[in-house]
């Protein structure tokens, strides 16, 4: 790769390896080596054992379980790149949690999305690159450059492989903050679109109001970002059924999967559930999952915006 | 009022002094002094007349016609009030144009939202109230604490107001942007909640694909957060009316009114036009609408918010 | 052009496209393309129709009518071109008004000189490149590196082979400010020198007091930084005539030619007026001078500061 | 309380909360209310349930297991407050754990100790309140006030009320960095001095190397700021035995006591072991440890600094 | 005094304490105490031996020989009362040596000027108070607010009070860079104008070019800023006798007299050499001069803008 | 040298000029041209007399008498250099004298060692190459990258060369602060270790309280940061004596020797006094010392550091 800048080096948290062995493979560089301690208090350290200097780095981080560690692990990793004299650091999140902490909904709470971004600049990063964000406003919070990807092209190809016909289904968006995300899929799929009004009943309750759109009879492809315990899921499944869905697939960015995520995939009544590798997802899930699970994989789409941010090409035309 | 800060000083640009004065009747103050002048080069020159030295300073300044000039001078007010020692000013924006430059939408783009609210700061702002943001992700443009007032009540209530059996028709959100917002007058109305699909067919062109939902025989309330030319309005009204509507009531925060927007609205087979005074609505535009647009003060809202930032009561209390 | 940078890119916002391309064009380079589009709130939105990615970016943009849409239009192509991974980002003035905005003349104002070189490193300039700054301690306002070229050598130029004997002329200062400008060039042209000593009348008026120095029965070059509604001109040539000179000329960097200057330039008493193209005049403002205007082009002096920018070469040279 | 400042408010996270509410006893006021949530993604939210404007908010959080959360929610729960128009923000840390992040004793690692201060800043902290910093230095990482509360007082009369003829006995510091401390509590007890040189064997490994002093026949007291594993209290007791000591104290500031410290500690040939309670120390670990456990309350010390803090008496004084 | 701020506290550095006694006779209370050692190796240190929690604190120092040692001790004391917990501190700087630095006047040299006002604030100066500066255009070197005393009404009161007829006479200012100033004093004294145009021999020497205006006859009052080795003060007199001057007077701000100065104070053939005691002039200087220094004290302009600064008092008004 | 930075440019301030010129002759280029001025009112001015443009430039200045001059000399290079378009300023500070301000040992002082390193950032050093600092920790105060040479290796290695049987010695660190250099020291001459525990008297008198360890009979090796009036030092070294030492050798990193320094030194009962040349020894101080003084170079040990920072190789294989 011709490049002004200075190597190219990619370096990993612990969060997802596997996701960075394979952007790696790739770019055809091997993984930088660093060393992450826990001392006995706890305390993070992060040692870096090649040389940075002046090096275009690229540390990739995901905000998976345990979120706090990972976001404190990368923090550190930024900091000790830009003091061991890296010539730019780039934070790759491929799947940044705290972007659905992107609004005052209650008095006195913090935008943590925004703080978050605060922080990660505050740490000396250079750049970020990341994937679907709860919402395109996000990008905003941060006031270094970002490359915010998108997996749209990923999940509906994946929808138009496996289902025959699929221009006669319809994407079914589980609630309003989905309906963009998902009018794009439906352009994309050239099919309909449909989504659920949901109301709030207490602080935490929320229950699905009305299904916006007809999907009486269709097949329907159920978007979203992410899915953590599935809990709204099963109820989107459900309701979807309810008003006559013939069947159901489930597609979405992130797979965080916890609590009883699984149990509730595994009984769940659709066709799959899938999701990219931007959050590991270990073979035990899948097992559990009873084959429902599919993981796409988005590490090409991250070695190529990670080799044009490198040599200076537009990064827009990965989108089309 | 008791408060902690020196005493309450409210200024105005030149852009809604009339909303600046509603609000300082309503607090018992007198609006501040201060002289704007232009110079023959076009560079713009504020003085204060009377001294702001430890005052808490609050300048009401909405993003309108013309809108460069509106910033310049609310930037070149928030300096002056701190070289002069001001004690703490707060922008007041009824009305920031800017939110709609929330996103990324297309490469090589300003997120002009962010870097308006990074050159407050940079002016010098300590705090900001502003109303209905386009969406409530550009909170977290800001660094500075923001109180973000709702005309939902304001709006509302018009609605109820005006309507006979207001729980009977159906809000219609003329995007999938606007969804959340016409959700939550639903909920307020008791009523029932539709919306326009809408594709892009070209850089400029958009056009309406579906009408999600059912407006049959019902009255329609169109609500968004502001009308500019109309030109998507007309598009809604008549796309409304072709699915079956039986009236139309629009209502929004900010009313814009530019270019043609008088003529259509005179022209729209709508029942009444209301937004809010946040932009300030000449009478002749009034007149030249026939009689269609109805104008709503949130000044006391304002007030009140004031009020509660100068005495240290709580401002969330007002959203109720 | 050997640099170290990325490649040299040269964009335009909408002020002086003219002089833009003239720069280009010494420069053996096209001019960057980009689109700004005006939304009907007003809102101004600029998007680069071509990659920045570690480019070596400049943007040229003066302060002349609208100026605030000016000023706000080079804000956001700033902030775009950043975003956009842009290598460096050079905001070029060629004439920066605000520069006028110097000092604390009057209690409760803004140093908005400043505040605008605030502003543009807020909107994240890397660098200045600008001419004739109305006082030279203004390059101090910026903390960003500044170029500021002057416009002495073409001025003095012009004189010289304009005026047959032009060291036996006066150069007289219009104000005590601008005498060591007037200096200069007189120690050039190897003349004579005078001012006039104004005093204020009133917070708007300003009347001269005396002409220090001796202009009789010669030929006087009045030379200024910037000349707007000719106001202080007519004044400054009257007083001159009155005080016996025999022809007078007028040369100024920044023609900026407002409200009734054309008409007053028209009826003057004076030779000439001479200015550069810092700000664009147009060929009817020309023509309805008498044929006394003239445009002296700077666009080779910017070329040449651009390249050695981009090269790394000095730049001081240029001023010799 | 007689304060210019708002209202005196302690908030605490979830990693000490007995150690705020003894604090808050000591003040006379009640903890105030606040709550988080641990999202299904493991995003942290907290949200303060009564106002905070204009209010001196003081937030107690240790650095304690899990750490990385406690960080987190303390930075989030300083930028909710500082958003929600909190007048002044103190972080109270009794146990700053990153303190031992000090400096680059291996190369391309991060000092973590400034990271996180620069953290606590980025997210809004306006001062720091801790106890017993690993070195002094650390103060200077800060780059807001601090006040830097010593537990020396506390351990050395906690030794003269538990050891009789205490002036006969000899500090021991484990390492040479605890010196500095060691020597401070001696000159307190006006007792002798000894410390254990200690060489690295690998990057993991040290091993005692030399006792510099003389214990032999003397009761010794081991005092240093944390004990986590315990294991090179283990070695340093151990050591300390066979170089003839009589009976081994041990006392320290911050008991962390991870993984095997309380068997450990159960096993020490030691007579006893105290801490404060910066962190806690559930009863569990006390009954596991044999009855060797000690917990000493610092609660007085916080609410007298926090107390002079918010009416703006000198807190140095606290230090005698 | 009656002020929302805490305590009014003065305390003054090494360089000018008797202005800064003599400020706190006017303001009714006692100098601040603190010590400054210079250690061994030249480190300055300074320790507050009273409590400054909360205190509104101003700290006076004149940038007078040693001068590097003044701006160090300065910023020491700036960062030791904020980290001390000072509620806001303002330097309090009679005369700004650096703001002579304030241009570019040749390549690759630094506007100190507008670094020394970065420092101040880099070591937390809230505000500044000052007197003079070489040109008014380097209060926008500082981004926190400045109070810019004028001496114009002392000198021109003192000249008036000095010389019979003064209005007869003639302000001379001894370079272009003065004119303004002297003309301000002129319009105060009702009287004539003149000034010296000065060339550039070489980098390093300026000779008179011109005696710009009529003094012959006339008593000629020289002002300018500041005097240091009175070497151009020199010229400038012999200039405007052999011009015809009959008595010349000079008076300035700043008395720095360094070098030569009071030698050839003590042979100028001017009547007397007045300047205020912004910098400390010993007895020693005035009894060397032959009876011919004047000190004029602006301590009562000092302790009025204190004292309307700490109440919030317009500043301004001390200007008329 | 190959780099993907601009040309290695060195310059050098007043303070140790042979230094910075040694260095330049390891690195085969010539010292930087710069011209240094001190105006008759002390206002310094620095005038690069080549150009930087684009360079990778490194300024060499030690904090050494007159250290105020040194510290604004250096920021107002590095300020200039920033301005003159350098590429990159590395602020090289041999000895960084106010790293002894390294804590509050006191209420009411400034940690002034972190304020310089504010100073220098303000200032615009992109990072910092120093050695010895007199606590690691003070690495952290700095938030740009640091290289932080150790002289240990300089140091043990002329011990080894000096003394006969050096293993057999100890080395005597004079107080506790110093142990970790000097256990450091005592391991690559795998030798005996001990140290002089000193308790206050008063705020300014310090006294041993205890030699902790055993030098009967020994060569002893005194090691320390640095040497200033040679008070301490003489102190020590009686001390070892009284204790039975063989005989003292003294090796310092920084010979500061000021005041009585060199008398003490001439009549001090040890062999010889070492001491590296990150400060200028004039030759007369090392023959006023009757022989006693040797003068060790670091200047390839800083040659080396900048050629890797320069051409991006590790530093860190520079400690070994």
């Amino acid at each position: 790769m011709n490049s002004n800048r200075g190597p190219l080096l990619v370096f990993s948290g612990q969060s997802n390896r596997p996701l960075a062995e394979e952007i790696c493979q790739h770019l055809g560089i091997h993984l930088g080596k660093s060393e992450t301690i826990k001392f006995s208090n706890e305390n993070l350290i992060v040692q870096y054992t090649e040389s940075l200097r002046e090096g275009d780095v690229f540390i990739v981080q995901s905000f998976s379980t345990p979120v706090s560690d990972a976001i404190m692990e990368l923090l550190i990793m930024i900091d000790a790149a830009k003091s061991a004299s890296a010539g730019r650091v780039t934070a790759v999140i491929p799947y940044y949690s705290y972007a659905r902490s992107d609004k005052k909904d209650a008095p006195r709470i913090s935008i943590a999305g925004r703080l978050v971004a605060d922080l990660l600049q505050a740490a000396g990063a250079d750049r970020v690159l990341t994937m679907t964000l709860h919402s395109p406003q996000v990008h905003g919070f941060f006031s270094v450059p970002v490359d915010h990807l998108s997996s749209d092209r990923v999940i509906a190809g994946h929808i138009r492989d496996t289902v025959t016909d699929s221009q006669n289904g319809v994407v079914l968006a589980p609630d309003s903050g989905s309906i963009k995300r998902a009018s794009a899929i439906a352009r994309r799929l050239n099919c309909g679109l449909a989504f659920i009004d949901k109301q709030r009943l207490t602080d935490t309750e929320v229950e699905p109001r009305a299904l916006i759109g007809d999907v009486r009879g269709k097949k329907v492809y159920i978007v979203d970002d992410e899915i953590s315990t599935a809990g709204s899921l099963v109820e989107a499944v459900n309701f979807a059924k309810r008003m006559g869905a013939q069947e159901v697939y489930v597609a979405v960015t992130h797979g965080v999967y916890t609590g009883p995520a699984i149990e509730r995939i595994a009984a769940l009544d659709a066709v799959e559930v899938a999701s990219t590798n931007t959050v590991l997802v270990p073979q035990a899930k899948i097992d559990g999952s009873g084959g429902k699970l599919k993981v796409l994989s988005v590490a090409k789409l991250f070695a190529d915006a990670i080799s044009n941010i490198h040599t200076g090409e537009s990064v827009s035309t990965l989108f089309e």
